[in-house]
């Protein structure tokens, strides 16, 4: 049987009053925090600072001011995808619960806006300037925008509170942030469009807590199936899930290619729109083969037409040539169908842990698929495919020292990586990620489980009323007959008399 | 008492079917109109123009067509992004209506179509070329597509006909124009987001309007709370207004930045992406806390998250710092909320203003703010701090005289102001846009109130039906049974029978 | 009477399971279908191609990697513009339809899905490099986005199965590619904005398969209003359709303007904005003109405001000046809602055509209708108007020798046209495309109406729970009452006990 570790000695309980605002006040606290912290490190990156010089002095004499140093013009438009992707893609992503909309929506949206500010300190501490400042640019903000977090929330969605996912999520960042550099600094694995650093990272670490919180809830309550018919769709909320599903496809080859230039940049797009196309049809095509009736499920097409891009995403830039990105969208959106149908139930029954989004499926398993693919194709690079760009795709493979030859554009030096070691690198950040995520999980769950923070209970599970204001719903469905000649001939009379009867 | 100015003498009653149509008439007339304005006044701007010879030649030889002239790839998207915002943005901001779903998107829509021909006029009357032309081009669409208009539409949406609603765009439209230009001539004060030149004048505007409304309504109709519960939200209607939410707040970046070049771009996107978090976090924070159930109200969330990016419009491309935009977004996000607990309420008990949507929270109040923030700003500017590029952000601070040193960026003249003066021409703006709206919102909404535009009686305030073909409702929710294999087998059957028989 | 041509015998009874399963194996089989085309044509443009040399060296010695090259930076933003009107624009067109939401969302995505696979195959094939590749870039996907498939899924949505959708896609790619390359390397006609080429060939293909499935239906079944109740939409499902207009109508000026460059991709952002804008307004007062409630009719605001942006975009780049734009879009939208109001019944009684969502009025009427005004304005282009830019418009007019003159931009020879041969030309694509959709519409609605495929029958028409897993709606619409104090008070008190008892 599972044990609490905290005793209810150390936290007495506090006034009732105090209790219910504590999230206000956390929140607030939070807020002040990360202004303290921005007013300590925050300032302007270089070309973001009006008082550096290069801002000042005019190209010809070495200013930044020219069309190829516009920062905003290269990445507004996709920092702009992205920012639809993580508020509007995951906001909706959930709403399809039948009466968690506005919980998910919501919290999203708080969720994200409190985790863009915090991203952009935790990666920046690790890259702090000579004066110890966070230098804050177009990058920190595209940066801080992926939607770890997001992810992670999917799985443990309707049976948390709000506090315990705010605090989740700070941990969370901070755990993702030094994965991040670990691989930055040291693995120097390729990973562009995050398959292993945010979507694997993400599921396991929420799939993590779900395990926690799962043993714990279990504990308490016994009839746990209480909620099971809060957690279906509406006819109506599965329509507005779609919005989110399908914003998510059409940025994807944004969110793939954002930090890549040239060939590099072209090819993620075209391989991320070929893999999200492929494991669209292949979704479908699971879809209906798996179901008794032969219909399609809407949760396979909410979420099993999206892994295409999950996957791809380590190797986007790569040269998987364009049937290797049918090939890698086919086998993900399989995967993914495979996983609701199958490995979702097995988590839950044999291992208790619950997935409300089943961000496992979307996220994890293509995510993993994606960073064995990643190995794969890390292993089989060479000059002869790549020509000079391999050192711009592997830079760790590029020599140490500069080679004089200045026709190629292989500017700076790397460790000088054979193809079979940087695979090797490519491994150990998939392992390294996955042993993070569940180990920095698992202690988030600990600490998200802690009685202070308030426990949701079954009760309140996918349920919005605990923390919203509800329309109430009697007269929603009425409408008037449609409207008549008479109604309007009545108001002109009406107001005729009216009005010289009144005013007059 | 209130008294009506004008005497129903002299607009006798007109032919009932006359009556009816004078919507669409009104309508076919303001569009052949401006179709006439723009015979006589439009023509292509000079990159437009194929006829302009800088389009023929050669870069070589001076000729446009050349990366860093390429208009369209540096306006193109965040063009497309404000568009979202005042169609899809503003659109479903007032959806959430319990049955004024219709009305509001599709009026805001046809408001937005009829004011953006309407302003590339309004705007271009005061920038006629030598021939008496009006050179529409990338910057005519954009600066027309700012929404003022629908601002203040927002005061008044629900208690006006669509005839009042077009009245009152048309006579705003040129009121905030001649205002816009007063700026540009006069005050050269600095205002990139349109805190005080868009969202102020917007609100102040809708809510004189609103308020001559009012006082005209009660004397015609003494049950004034007949509407109230059409007012109200339902479930589904809030999650559809999220959309709108969510959409503003991403884009509103593109929106602080389009004007902008180089660091100063850079600045605005960076200033109101963490203005905009920070808002929103406080604004749930303020939402619980000031609620009696310390429960979130979809209002405040909807709302009071996002005048983070209107407070720091003014500021945006300022060195406020990322502390200072974090600051002035918690600030905004608390006195929006703190208006819709008490200032609303003033306005509504003491001085009858009603205002739907809310628009002094989310637009009036943080834009005034951002206006004052944007004076104390001008007043602490100096050359230490912005380098030489203090003369592009405060072009009338720049010399009269060009200066003979060609390494620096300055390249126009300007007045020679000092901090201080510059701070006074931004005080002068605010003071006279709010002067201005509220002036010609008293006499937009006198000639709005005028009979014979109809009025709108509170009996269909709030209400679709007056306007639109509404559907049926009976058999709205129901649907069959999940589909069984017998209906299909049947289906297959039947058609088998069939076909022997009658086709064969 | 209507004959069916193929015998029952030739396509015995399959059994009922392979049946059922027919579409997912019909799915699978054209994905790998796919992709043995992709793994056996499918290569990387040159720019996309690392092992290209370009690639690998610097710009000074002749490599790609200069900005005014940045394909990426040059084509994304308005690729995913037009990519959100494909997947959402046109994808929520169709959720207006009471019980069809899942299949119009659903069967838009997958049938996207397939076809832009497709589609850069078809019209790759044209285009075979030396070594018979298809060489697949940013042109290829934005190109293979163009959405003719979904134009004509409009027109028969609701009475078809979802097989018979994707074999009639196949068939009009491959229609749509060979018309499409005939212009281009014969007619050589201008249409950038594919009035012609995509909104009229897809309306009237569809309109034919509407045609030829509505005669096989009718012999078949003699109910045939059975389901014009469905047809009908619900409050709800009108206001989600909005999300399409408002989508479309926003990113339709990225869309006319992606193929051009310099000034002319200029005007078609002009001009697109101003035809839309008038065809909004002339739309709202045509639909209240001909209303007999003198109310707004949904259909019309959805689609009727749209056809501005179909009917400019043969005219988008051409000199056809401001209030010419506007003359389009208003003529535009004035033809649209007399064809719902008039034609769309004509074709319904006389000639027992069905177009679900009036494609006929959205996109073959203002199609056509801007194909003759191309006509005409190529018969009126001199070099005056449009200097030697002319020649970049209308590149056929071009002399077939380069000039000496290296002064002006024409670098590509031409074949001498003159003004009214370039105008006959014009008049032949308008002419062949019409006659091409017609053809292959009538030959595809023979194959998509073959037996084999299984038909929709009329007992399914508009109804998703034939294709879906419907939720069941017994509890949708009831909530919880606004949360109490004393539920969370239960809660905490609740959840104290337990825990002392089950877990200490």
């Amino acid at each position: 049987m599972w044990r609490r570790i905290r005793s209810p000695i150390l936290f007495p309980a506090a006034s009732k009053k105090l209790e219910l605002l504590k999230f206000s006040l956390l929140l607030l606290f939070i807020q002040c925090f990360l202004f303290v912290l921005f007013v300590a490190f925050g300032a302007y990156s270089l070309r973001a600072d009006a008082s550096s010089p290069g801002n000042s002095i005019t190209p010809v004499f070495g200013g930044f001011n020219h069309a190829r140093f516009n920062i905003v013009a290269r990445f507004q438009p996709m920092f702009q995808d992205i920012h639809v992707m993580v508020f509007i893609g995951f906001g909706f992503l959930m709403v399809f619960l039948k009466r968690y909309g506005y919980s998910s929506l919501g919290f999203n949206y708080l969720l994200a806006a409190i985790s863009l500010q915090w991203s952009i300190l935790c990666q920046g501490f690790f890259e702090l300037n000579d004066d110890y400042k966070i230098e804050i640019g177009m990058t920190s903000l595209y940066r801080a925008d992926i939607a770890t977090v997001l992810i992670s929330m999917g799985a443990v969605l309707g049976r948390v509170s709000h506090i315990q996912l705010i605090v989740m999520s700070i941990l969370e960042i901070a755990a993702y942030s030094v994965n991040y550099v670990l691989n930055e600094k040291y693995f120097k694995a390729v990973d562009v469009g995050g398959s292993i650093l945010v979507h694997t990272f993400g599921a396991y670490f929420g799939l993590s807590v779900s395990y926690i919180l799962g043993r714990q809830q279990k504990c308490l309550y016994d009839d746990f199936d209480l909620s099971v018919n809060l957690q279906k769709p509406t006819y109506t909320s599965n329509i507005l899930a779609m919005i989110e599903t399908l914003f998510l496809w059409v940025y994807w080859p944004s969110f793939n290619s954002i930090d890549l230039e040239n060939d590099r940049a072209h090819r993620a797009v075209i391989n991320t729109y070929l893999a999200m196309a492929a494991s669209c049809v292949i979704a479908f095509a699971a879809s209906q083969l798996s179901s008794k009736e032969h219909t399609f499920n809407m949760i396979h097409v909410q979420n099993s037409t999206l892994p295409g891009g999950v996957a791809i995403g380590a190797c986007a830039h790569l040269m998987v040539q364009p049937f290797g990105a049918l090939l890698i969208g086919m086998i993900a959106g399989f995967l993914s169908v495979y996983g609701y149908n199958t490995v979702s139930f097995f988590l839950k029954r044999r291992l208790a842990i619950e997935d409300t989004c089943g961000v496992h499926n979307l996220h994890g398993i293509p995510g993993a698929f994606g960073g064995i693919t990643a190995i794969l194709l890390a292993y089989i690079a060479t000059e002869q495919q790549y020509g000079k760009t391999l050192y711009q795709v592997y830079q760790a493979r590029a020599s140490p020292e500069i080679s004089p030859n200045t026709e190629y554009i292989v500017l700076e030096t790397g460790d000088g990586r054979t193809a079979s070691q940087q695979a090797g690198y490519q491994t150990l950040l998939l392992v390294v990620t996955i042993l993070m995520a569940t180990v920095s999980g698992l202690i988030s769950g600990f600490i998200v489980s802690l009685r202070w923070w308030g426990d949701a209970s079954p009760e309140t599970f996918y349920e919005d009323s605990v923390f919203w204001e509800l329309p109430s719903e009697q007269q929603e469905v009425q409408y008037h007959p449609p409207p008549t000649w008479k109604l309007k001939e009545k108001l002109y009379n009406n107001s005729n008399v009216n009005m010289s009867v009144v005013c007059m």
